[in-house]
Order: structure tokens, then C-alpha cells, then sequence
């Protein structure tokens, strides 16, 4: 057992010469990148040995880091194995930096008719000629037929009632009674969109309807693996990964839930109903359903259908005898936030040819043409988040994320004002647009024809920010075909749509960006580059997190909820790879 | 940390010295008998040592034993607690010996209309075309709406499915698939009633409603105290009391669902359904609903209504999304083991004036006249089952049964013929009758007047049996006051309902008299000393184990189900201790 030190996140442990440094980093919390989920493929967990002896590098390591980093004793933590005592150094770029977390959205706007409702009630203490039992009585005080109580809270009913001196309220979800507190509680909703990376959570009054508190934060599985392709095959590797998966989500939330109930001075026991939204395999994951199924052709979901779990059934720390309902999945691509997020945007009612579209790893769309939705799903990739290209990143500190290319003259604008270290995805969008516009791509992303721009064809590479003894933030051709890649699977999914409606892209007459990738990207790159179609600018709006929205509306409206599962059952849903011609047309959508 | 070990049982293990002897018993589960739950007042767990040393012994333990009992080392166990390692020997009547455990009762003969049924199905594998969801095919294979699918199912249903081919056998409870196997499952049912004393179980076919197994065994509980209000008084003292009580239980039914299994070559996750009854305490305990507020005035039950809760949340280790369906209560003292009984015994459809009875530590008793039924409970003690009388022990190999006493001349039979050891309560009944017929009790319990009689007035004692080298079985004069004590208590239960209904005892047409205990007894001997009122003994029928039989119709028929909760809605039940003149008729009860 050797002795692990990393630095300068200052966490340490002891572990065995069969885990890798990755696999210390995890059990400590250390949040590597990890994008290819650990198998030596994304080159990201790069750390440096300070001290002590790791196993030789391998073939990986040798052809992904330099001979001076490989002298500097950098080596890739899923590679390299303790065989002594170790002390390592972690460079921030191998570091998930915190994230610009996104929660603003939509409004909520409806009038509340939660699944759950408070009622107080004053019992008569028993006696020996009315021994009346507990549950019974409390039943009787409430007025009402004897329904369920949830098990968990019959389990401590006599004590409570006797402690709060038979004064009490309790909450009442359809026959049962869930939660029982004194009379003066206030009881609360939770609702959560879990995305790939961020997770947002909202924390609302269900009888007033009102958001009182709502945080961001990251999402922890993210050390299995950047995208959810990744995790499923983690999760399918071992039930071990997947309750390690699954609980870690469970504390985020947890967690996450304690926060917002501590910035309005309340208790996460207090919260009776939640509302969780994700895609398919996010879906999946949190419930701990299996996923193996979703990584294999046909993709189909263990379940589709809107679920309510009981909290205590998940380890969620909230009132034990809480549902956590999950909203229906359409596809093992289409899951319950694409459909949270066409229920926040009213796509159902629009009476336009309406476009919704949640940019990310994962993009779907959904088109409503005369009362008819379909959806489709395209595998954007990671590119948005900054994998597979050069100085990618994702939106934070010192990420470029505009670019502006003038008279020849370029000018960057970083997250934070702060000193140039890569590019994030609206960086990406901005730069090809201006290099596009510039000439300085051609119409098949061939780059040339610019003072910055070094070397020539597949090696050329244009120059964004040259910095101090360090080597300059570049994008690669390489990048910039990546990025073809990414577009060229949205534009896509928005022609498979229109064509199976029978009409053109112009024929759209709003276009919905959703989503907190979508709300920083400059639209109108994305039209110069072909990622969205050639419309008018102002056809186009940015709502930022309608998931966050939709669960919310779900949460405090039980018409709402209604609503979501008949957008479920009334979308129509396309897969791409089914589509006549796919690799001609796929080919034509790369196209600057 | 000392050794403890215990012979000839042969079970030893490591214990601190604030652990008592009877505390390293139980949980090394060494049945040793503790009438009294461990306080030092029965008597009852004597142990000796054999080697090494212990705490000196208390003054309690200086009065219980006598001088050549603490000369050879003989130490109550729960007032002993170790000072080195021990080496301990168990004698064979401080051991809770294998009991005659009853399970034969009335038969079940009704159509079965059980809560789950099987349904068979064959899915079509999903295809890119149709990917569709493994939880919507399911629902559509079965030509059904989409209902719930327990979670702990839907876990490993995707799993599951492809395991089977896509052919399947599901059980459906309402709108719920609580399991699912292969097409050519038989899906069984499990019937339980927990005595206090004894457990008795039985395996149905769902399907045919046909017994295919039944099994008695000990309840092991009686580690923790003979009656319910010593198990109270445990539960109360600790969470882990209560807790140890709950899973003592859980794993007494799983044993025993794996031994019925067994014997008809099945699995236990086979069994998709379950109904349990016991008396209020009981079923408090096996639920973990508390109990302390049963212990005290006015003794109300936590809960009264029917409930059914998953297997798994009580891990009793049948099929994991099985429900456990509890009979509801009438009140503290009457349970969901009486609700059965009255259910099996047919009363609510009594043409006549019906008594039915249940005999035991605790014997609940109800009277339907004219088509009203009205419930009591009595404190009939312990007698019966051998605690507070001298030489009292429950029917095991040894026990004296049945006494005659004709001219003078005493015979006696014991269980299995074998050398008398004390005396049981079927016995002590016949006795005390025989000794009034022939005078040597007068009216009030006063003994004298027969050779066999040994000294007088309050320490009179009559010799039952002789025994070579060993002190005879003898009744004492206090022996004869306990059985009065408990005999009253039933007989003023009887008188309070025939009052009530404002009728004469000799008004009762038919007496049913049920449990284990009631099967042994002579009634005749049981009128005698006044027991149960002077009726044409064609008026009573002894019927075996009704509550086993009405848990049986509950679980294989659900209007039978729906007819137990009318019983316990509709019984009247009456608290003996709200009598008017209680006290003075109590007095009179007790003459013999």
C-alpha cells in the first residue's frame, strides 16, 4: 500500500499498486479530466511526479507527451501505477475547472396545483374509551376517508404526533400522507435538471408556486467520463461503477438540496415532492436501471414511461416518504430534459413552424410543423465542451469565447477578462465564422491565406493568442474539421426534420435555442458556419435552461406533468441513422 | 473480552464483561428461557458454570437458588456476567425446548381470486425501426396499458428480458408487475400467522389457491421475554432492542419460506405475495411501528388499518417487489390474528348466538348475537404456557397433559410418554379440575384432604409425580391461585359480552374455541373449574390453528380480504377495564 499525494488540491490516501493514479484521484475527489473515461485515449489527466516511483510510461504515454514533459516527469494518470510512495503535481488544465453553471430560464408562470398539499389538523389524544389508534385518529382529525400512510413516517407516527402535542401538518400526495411536521411548516419542491456536466436545481414554495432559491453546480460523474457514452460503458463495466455512478449523483443532490434549503432557513426535510429531469442515460444512471442496452443498436431505454420513486428508495436526503418524479423519456437519445424543455417552450402550443433545439454532447431537436412534433437526436460530440480539439475547454476562466477577425486585425475576448488558455465551444463558433467569412477557411474548411496561419494543409494551424514562455493558444485544422463534424450532425438532424415534413428550412418560422451552451454562442456564427440554417437573425431566441424550466412547471402543476406525458407520447421520433443517403447527406453538411 | 461457551448446545463466541450471560446466549441464540425478559424475577435461565469465573452471585440469584445449586456453580444467567472465560452448562429445561407447533386447522375452500395473477407474454426484440423502450414493449406485449413495474424490478428487467428470449411469465398485482420470470413459473403465495409462542406457515398455489406446504416453528422472540409486554418493555428500552425483535422475526419467516420451498422443490422469489397476522404487538414489532404507546393506558395501536408493504422494505427474502399484506387491527390488545380467526370461523355469518375464543397468554374472545359482534380482550397471563407455576413448562416432550383422579387413585400421561418433567397447560387445567371434582380444592382454591396433599394452607402442595433422585412434580397451592387468576380473566371476558348484549351465557348455541392451545385442552375439564361457561359440551368445537386458516383466505381470495376488513370495522370491541363493579366480579370469577 503506497501513500498518494496530490498537489496542489492537498488531498492524499492510501492505495494499492493496482490503482492507477486516475483511480486514487477519484476516491479523493480530485476532479481529473477524464474525457475517455480512463482507457488512455484523450491524453487529459496529464499530472507530474514530484517524487517516489510510478510504473514506466507506457506506449500511450510516450506518443502523447512530449520527450520534455516525459522528462519532467508528467506522465497520464490512467496510465501510471504507484510502486512507492507518491507525490504528484496537478497542472489546472488537467483540473474540471469550476463551470459557469447556468439556472436562469424561462418563467414559471401557471397556477399552482402541485401533487402535494399541506393540511394541519388537531387531534383528541386517545382514551381508554376511545383508544382510537394513531393512524385512524389522525385519518379522523383530517376529516378524511383512511388512505395510505407512507411507511417510513407510520414508523415514527406516534412519537411525532405526541411530540408536537397532536398539532400538526401534514403533506398529502393523492390517499397518502408522506411527510408530518408542527402546523407552521412550510412545505417545499425540489426541481432538478441534471445535464451531462451541470446540474441546476430550483427550490420552490408548493403552495405559492415561487422560486425561492436555485444553484448550479457540476456534475460529479464527470470523473467517469466527459460525455454519457463514456459512463455507460463504465456503469456496463461493473456494478460496482454503476452504484458508484448512481451515488454520487444522489449526494450531488443531496447536497445540492441542503444548500438551497439552507439559503431560505429550512430543512431538506422539508422538501416532500422533486422533479428530476435528464437525458436517457442520465435517467437511467440516477435510478440505477441498467444501460448496457443504451450503449448497443437499437439504443432502446430500460424505461420510458414518467416514474415516481420514493426518496428513501434512492437514498435521497429529503423527507424519506418523498416521490422524486421523473418525467418520461421518448428514445435512448430523447430523455425526460428534451422533453422538459418542449414543455417549458410551449412548443406544443405554437401555432408557427416552430424549431426547438438544446445544443451539447447531445444535441435534439424537436420540430412542430401544423400540430405535428417530431424529434431526432444527432451525437454533436464533445467538441462544444472542448474535447478532441487542441486548446479546447470548457466555459471557463481565461477561455476565449469571442473572436472577432477585422481587416485582418483579430480580436479575443476571454471568459473573466483573464489571460488567454484555450478555447471553449463558443470561442470555436466564433473563430471558424470569422475565419470563414475571412476567406481564410474555404467553403470544405481548408485553411490558408493569413498571416497566422502556420504551416500548410492538414498541419496548418492558425495562431489565436501567442503568450509568455508558454507555447501560443492555436486551432488546428484538425480542430476546425472536428468542428465540420460536430455542425454538420445539427444541421442534419434540423434536415431529417424538415424533409419528413415535406417542407424547407426557410419554412421555419422560429427557431428556440435552449440550453446554456446555446445561450452563450454567437447565432450568428453558428448560421455562417452552417450549424443552424440561413433565417433571419430574428427568428432565433436564446431561453437559456428550459429543462430547469420544465421540471419546475412538472413540479408545482400536476397539469403541467399531464402535459409533459402527452409530449412524450406525441412526439414523433426520428432516428438519424435511419435516414435515406445518410453518409451523402452528412458528407454536404460539413460545408462551411 | 471474554469466551463464552455454552454445552451441550456447543455454541460459544467472544463477549465483554458488561454483557450477562443471557445477553451472550441470545446472541449466540441459545434459547434459553427467560419468562420474565432478563430482569431476575422468573427464575427460569439457570445455567452452571463449569469453569472460570463470574460476577458474585445477587441477592436475587441467593433466593432463586438453592444452597447446593450455588455450591455446584448454578447462576441465573441474566444476572451473571463473565470475569474471565467461561465454560457453561445448559440443563434441558432452561432451554426453550422443541415445541408441539400447530398449523393444522379448518380447511380453505373458496374460490381463489388472489391479489396477483400470472400472465405470459412474448415480446418482439426492438429493432432501430422500433426502438421501443424494454419497460412499453413489456406492457404492450401483455395487451395492456402502461401500469407501474416495481422499481427494484425494473432494475433488472432489461437484464432479464434478453436472459428469458423475450418470453416471460410476469406477476401483476392491480396495474403493477411485482416480478417476473420464466413462462413456466408457478408463482406461490405465503400465509403467515406469528403467535406469540409459535409460528405457523403455509405455501399456496396462487394460482389453484391449493396448500402445498405447512410448517410450525418457535417464534424466536422468546429470547427476549415469553409475553408480549416483556417484548414491549425491550422494544421500548432500545432502538436496538427493536430492532434485533424485527429481525429475529424477519429471518424466522424467510427460514421458514425457504423450508416450505423446499419442500415442493421451489424458490422463494417465487413467492409474490404474502399475508401475515399476529396480535397488535406482533404486528408492531415484524413492521417496526413503535411500541411503547401499546405498554401504556389507554394502550392504543400506532395503526389499525390493513396495510401491505414490500418485501423488501421489511427484507424478508421472498420475491423483492412482493407486497406483505398485514389484516387490520381492532385495537391494542385485539390483533390482526383475531380479525383472521373470526374471518376463518365463519361468524359474521352466524345464524346462531356464536362465541369464539382464542386461548392463550392473551385470549381474545368475540360474541356475534343477532348478527353484532363485539370483541374483549383478557390478561389471561402466562399460566398456560407454564410461567409463575412451579413446575409449569410449555407442551413439550416431558409435560404432564392430561390427570386423572378416580377413587383416590392419580394417573397421569405425559407428551411422548416420557418420564415426567412438569406440567403444561392443557395439564394444569385437567388437574386443578380433577382435584375440585374430588374435593381436594373446595370453591375458593383452598387445598387439602388427600394423601398426596403435602403441607398446609398457603404452603400446601400436591405431589403429581415422584421421581427417582430428583424432587417430585408437584402443584402448589400459589400454582392453583394462578390458574384462578387466569381463568377469571376469560370467564369475566365472556360475561362482559353476554352482559353487554344484555343475554345469558346459557344463551351461546355454539362455542369455537381455536389456537393450539384450545386444541389440547379438555373442555371438559375446562368447565369444570369454570373456565368457560357450564354449556351441553356439543355446544363447543375445538378447531385448530383459525388464524393460520383466515391469514390462508386472505391471501387466496380478495374478497375474502375485503370481508376481514368489514369484520374489524363492524366488531364492537369492549375494554374489560372499563366494567362496571370490576374488581368485585373479578373476585368472584375466580371461584373454582
Amino acid at each position: 500500500m503506497f501513500y498518494i499525494d496530490f498537489q496542489p488540491v492537498g488531498r492524499r490516501g492510501v492505495f494499492s499498486k493496482n490503482q492507477s493514479l486516475l483511480d486514487c484521484a477519484r476516491e479523493l475527489s480530485v476532479d481529473l479530466v477524464s474525457v475517455c473515461g480512463g482507457v488512455g485515449s484523450c491524453n487529459r489527466c496529464k499530472v507530474q511526479v514530484v517524487s517516489g516511483q510510478v510504473t514506466p510510461p507506457t506506449p500511450d504515454e510516450e506518443s502523447a507527451l512530449s520527450q520534455n514533459e516525459l522528462a519532467q516527469g508528467y506522465r497520464l494518470a490512467c496510465r501510471a501505477y504507484p510502486r512507492s510512495d507518491v507525490s504528484l503535481h496537478v497542472p489546472p488544465e488537467s483540473l474540471t475547472a469550476p463551470q459557469r453553471t447556468q439556472v436562469e430560464g424561462l418563467e414559471v408562470d401557471v397556477v399552482p396545483e402541485p401533487a402535494v398539499r399541506g393540511l394541519t389538523a388537531i387531534l383528541s389524544a386517545p382514551t381508554l374509551d376511545s383508544p382510537i389508534s394513531d393512524e385512524s385518529n389522525l385519518w379522523a382529525s383530517l376529516g378524511l376517508p383512511v388512505g395510505t400512510i407512507d411507511f417510513s413516517l407510520q414508523q415514527t407516527l406516534s412519537q411525532k404526533l405526541r411530540d408536537l402535542n397532536w398539532q400538526v401538518s401534514v403533506a398529502l400526495r393523492g390517499a397518502e400522507i408522506i411527510a408530518l411536521d408542527a402546523p407552521e411548516i412550510k412545505w417545499l419542491g425540489l426541481a432538478v435538471d441534471i445535464g451531462t456536466t451541470k446540474i441546476a436545481g430550483y427550490l420552490l414554495d408548493l403552495e405559492s408556486g415561487k422560486t425561492l432559491a436555485s444553484k448550479g453546480m457540476m456534475n460529479p460523474q464527470i470523473s467517469y467520463g466527459e460525455d454519457v457514452v463514456t459512463r455507460i460503458a463504465a456503469a456496463s463495466k461493473s456494478a460496482e461503477n454503476a452504484a458508484k455512478l448512481q451515488y454520487l449523483l444522489t449526494e450531488a443532490l443531496g447536497q445540492l438540496a441542503a444548500e438551497l434549503c439552507a439559503e431560505v432557513n429550512a430543512s431538506p426535510m422539508q422538501i416532500v415532492e422533486a422533479v428530476v429531469v435528464g437525458n436517457t442515460a442520465i435517467h437511467h444512471l440516477f435510478l440505477r436501471l441498467p444501460v448496457s442496452q443504451l450503449g448497443l443498436s437499437p439504443y432502446v431505454p430500460a424505461m420510458q414511461s414518467a416514474i415516481a420513486v420514493k426518496a428513501r428508495d434512492l437514498d435521497l436526503k429529503i423527507a424519506p416518504g418523498a416521490y422524486v418524479h421523473l418525467l418520461p423519456n421518448i428514445a435512448g437519445y430523447v430523455g425526460a430534459d428534451h422533453v422538459a424543455m418542449l414543455l417549458a417552450v410551449r412548443i406544443a402550443q405554437a401555432e408557427k413552424t416552430m424549431l426547438a433545439i438544446d445544443i451539447g454532447t447531445n444535441t435534439e431537436i424537436c420540430l412542430n410543423h401544423r400540430g405535428r412534433m417530431t424529434s431526432v437526436s444527432c451525437a454533436s460530440g464533445p467538441a462544444f465542451e472542448g474535447a478532441h480539439i487542441k486548446f479546447g475547454m470548457r466555459a471557463a476562466p481565461g477561455a476565449i469565447e469571442h473572436v472577432r477577425l477585422s481587416d485582418g486585425k483579430l480580436e479575443i475576448q476571454t471568459i473573466g477578462g483573464e489571460a488567454p488558455v484555450g478555447i471553449c465551444g463558443s470561442g470555436l463558433l466564433d473563430v471558424v465564422a470569422q475565419l470563414r467569412l475571412n476567406n481564410v477557411l474555404d467553403k470544405n474548411g481548408r485553411m490558408g491565406g493569413h498571416p497566422l496561419v502556420r504551416g500548410q494543409s492538414g498541419a496548418a494551424e492558425f495562431v489565436l493568442a501567442e503568450r509568455e514562455g508558454q507555447e501560443p493558444v492555436i486551432l488546428l485544422q484538425k480542430d476546425v474539421r472536428e468542428l465540420q463534424l460536430a455542425k454538420a450532425a445539427i444541421r442534419l438532424g434540423i434536415q431529417a426534420l424538415v424533409q419528413a415534413e415535406g417542407i424547407q428550412e426557410s419554412d421555419i418560422e422560429q427557431v428556440i435555442i435552449a440550453g446554456a451552451f446555446g445561450t452563450f454562442i454567437n447565432v450568428e456564427s453558428a448560421v455562417i458556419i452552417g450549424m443552424l440554417p440561413p433565417l433571419p437573425l430574428e427568428r432565433f431566441k436564446q431561453v437559456g435552461n428550459a429543462a430547469g424550466t420544465g421540471a419546475r412547471l412538472a413540479l408545482i402543476s400536476q397539469s403541467q406533468r399531464a402535459e409533459a406525458e402527452k409530449i412524450a407520447k406525441q412526439d414523433g421520433y426520428i432516428e438519424l441513422a435511419t435516414m435515406p443517403n445518410f453518409n451523402r447527406k452528412f458528407a454536404e453538411a460539413t460545408y462551411l
